[in-house]
């Protein structure tokens, strides 16, 4: 294992967490938020010093550097960046314990949106905006940012497409152009230019500046953390529906975007993920308006909360405009079906997400066919490209350990004594990246009461999710630490 | 598709199912139960009659016959078989609804022993008899049954093989001696003799013989049908502790007998399923045992309790001495697992088998090596053998077709508007085979309050986690029924 470069890394990734601080610590200094300036101040000194350490002792890093190193290294930035970020919470002491500052802050950067606040209206406003950032820096990714950014990280296209790989969903990252860099710097100018969108069309509807930029940053992650106690429950009908949009927007597949911009409308047209997706989603939003009938006084109504649940929900994100925990019980299994399948691939969204799911489908078909007519047919083909079969075993392999995480999370939270519904809902909301669960960890509840090992197995699960399992699976692989 | 042949097939199945009512008939006529003898009379003149059809109509079937036809073979003839089994509970009005007294028999032959009925002790004898006697004949199977004594099956090994494959559980189903047929019936003599060593522990424990036979059909079949309201809370902890252990005997893969008969005692201790289906066992009784410190008078009877319940849930039988309903929420949760699990490959339990979570373990652990050190890495071994990658695919695609099933089903019974609990534990109990879920189905409580749709989606889980899915999905697929 190559530490030294490992150590170099996570030091440069620690200083991206540390300038974005600057923003929030500007914000505290502005409105005069004393407690708060003085959690930035205290944490920007600790990351000084834990940068200086870590370029100090890991100056003279040899560059042999694997998938394994990649990997690793991916899980462990996350980890350590998390750590320290959350910080400002506990030092300003808006959140009194650390476990809690460390599941806040995880949820923020894994863009799961859980809280364990019962309410954030008394937060302070560099604290609120800190933790909507985290949504979006966590949303396309640090490490991302990072390659994009960063200058002289010449280190080969083999090493970068590790990193990315690691940090970015779905079953086959594909580089939108040659260059790994340049992909990561459209990436990040995509997302750039929608979140801007989306603010400008939030202030168009009479949200003030900072509340919009925030709620676009829990957007643009697809996180969920809002300003507001209600979430997006108060504001008019005019910011739900665009905030509905732009959750939509952002659960894309973003080369989607790049083709669009490229003037290739017929590939975006034809993607057989996109078009799985949109059409979940719709289906969904049709069956809920149908069993939801009568439960709000107008259709229009019906249909703005079931299109915002539905939108929220499939992306992931786990915004609210209404406490989906008193839905009829055939609207609430949907929308935990929805949690699982999750959005697009390559978008901000979780999830297992839209191409997994279309390529386990296939798979099945294909195992079908294989037991009928007892021969292997053809290979898997999307948008008639054929896929690897490494790629199709990843696939099985990501369920397999998808069910087991689930499954063992479970077991070892339900030692709290929650109902099944509690406990199965949380486990899904954190590991897909949603937020609210149902019953006690519903929209208009949180995860407070959970003990220190329940918050340590759902912040596992939070990460594990963001990251697609395996960055944090081989954490504690034994094979990943042997010396060879 | 060669439908004549499987007609014949059918109304080979249908006659065995006749001529195993003949004794349920007998016990009526014994105890002068009129209805009952009724219902059973009118039911054989309705076999006497669809049997006679079919032999009429394919009498000169070509000899042509694949897989696809094993397949389908085998879905249809359960189904029909229950079809026609289930009248003897409706024509004596015993079960007054049809689609009642279908859940009832199809819960039996799958040896579920998920029930409708709010209480049992009302019953006639010949109808428990016959209502036990159903997991017993699912339990090994009705088609190995066939193959084992019926004459002439002169249809060569392939074909036969396909039949077995399609009706005995696990991945990886082999046979025991080069010919099929003697496998079969080295089976079914393996199952008689532990099933009337089962009822003479019975008997000796003062049960009366029918209740015994009754009892012990429902834990070789690891069915979970009871001839009393309480299952078996109101017998003695003798007959309990006998029981507890029978479940786990007809949990293990019956090879493992075969292996112990021949003298090769050392394959069976170190046979690797085995190992885990022992280790999970134990695993879990200390774990609930140390969860329910405190429920029970004394420590003997918690651990009865936590032994009898995990065999019980672990095999998928279902029987149950307490209602573990009322127990901590990470005690049921455990039970829920246990539930997925299920017992050994090759017995009469049913879950995803111990056999198939262990591949698909060692398929995870081949993919992070993978993922680590970026080549393929040795192909995966069970018991020293190396698996055949189809296995390792089809273990792969059965865990996706269980999952899409699991949720499916989920969400569409969750029209009947029960809490999540409840919708989640009825699914899991009857595709895991097992029986009485949680709360609204929980072990003192029943199926009954579930509507018509919900019902005969709870069918299709029972019929297709018993015949391993794929029997039952190619009746869905499309290619199955194109002529070619």
């Amino acid at each position: 294992m190559n530490y030294k470069m490992m150590g170099r890394f996570v030091a440069q990734i620690l200083t991206i967490g540390a300038v974005f601080m600057l923003p929030a610590l500007m914000i505290s200094l502005y409105y005069r938020e004393d407690r708060a300036v003085y959690g930035f101040l205290l944490t920007l000194g600790i990351f000084a010093v834990v940068i200086g350490l870590l370029q100090l002792t890991c100056r003279s890093a040899p560059s042999a550097f694997y998938a394994r190193e990649g990997l690793v290294c991916v899980g462990v930035s996350w980890i350590v960046l998390s750590l320290l970020s959350c910080l400002p919470f506990y030092f300003s002491r808006e959140i009194p314990k650390f476990i809690d500052a460390f599941f806040e802050i995880v949820s923020g950067f894994t863009t799961t949106g859980a809280s364990i606040l019962p309410e954030v209206e008394s937060l302070s406003w560099g604290i609120l905006y800190w933790r909507s950032f985290s949504h979006w820096l966590g949303g396309m990714g640090v490490l991302v940012f990072l390659l994009a950014f960063a200058p002289g990280n010449g280190k080969g296209q083999g090493f970068t497409m590790h990193l990315l790989r690691a940090e970015s969903p779905g079953p086959n990252v594909g580089k939108l152009v040659p260059k790994i860099r340049k992909t990561a710097v459209i990436l990040y100018i995509l997302y750039l230019i929608l979140t801007i969108a989306n603010i400008i069309f939030l202030v168009i509807g009479k949200m003030p500046l900072l509340e919009a930029v925030c709620t676009a940053f829990g957007t643009a992650g697809t996180g969920g953390f809002g300003v507001k106690n209600d979430s997006l429950a108060g504001y008019s009908p005019y910011i739900q529906n665009v905030t509905t949009v732009f959750m939509a927007l952002f659960g894309v597949n973003f080369s989607c975007y790049y083709l669009l911009m490229l003037g290739n409308f017929k590939s975006v047209f034809k993607d057989e993920e996109l078009r799985l997706y949109v059409g979940i989603m719709l289906g969904s939003i049709l069956l809920i308006t149908l069993n939801l009938r009568g439960f709000y006084p107008t259709i229009g109504e019906t249909i703005r909360h079931a299109a915002f649940q539905v939108s929220s929900i499939m992306t992931t994100t786990g915004f609210a405009t209404t406490d989906f925990g008193q839905w009829p019980a055939f609207s609430q299994s949907l929308l935990l079906l929805l949690m699982v399948i999750g959005a697009c691939a390559g978008s901000t969204g979780g999830g297992l997400k839209c191409a997994r799911v279309l390529l386990l489908f296939k798979i099945l078909r294909r195992n079908i066919h294989q037991v009928l007519h007892h021969r292997r047919v053809q290979s898997i083909r999307i948008n008639d490209q054929v896929m690897d079969e490494k790629v199709l075993d990843g696939a099985n392999a990501y369920l397999s350990a998808y069910i087991i995480i689930l499954l063992l999370s479970f077991v070892v939270i339900s030692l709290d004594g929650f109902s099944i519904g509690t406990n199965f809902s949380a486990v899904l909301a954190c590991f897909n990246n949603i937020g609210p669960g149902l019953e006690a960890v519903g929209p208009t509840c949180n995860y407070a009461a959970y003990s220190v090992i329940s918050k340590l197995v759902l912040i596992l699960d939070m990460l594990a999710g963001r990251l697609e399992i395996f960055p944090i699976l081989v954490l504690f692989s034994r094979s990943t630490w042997k010396q060879h």
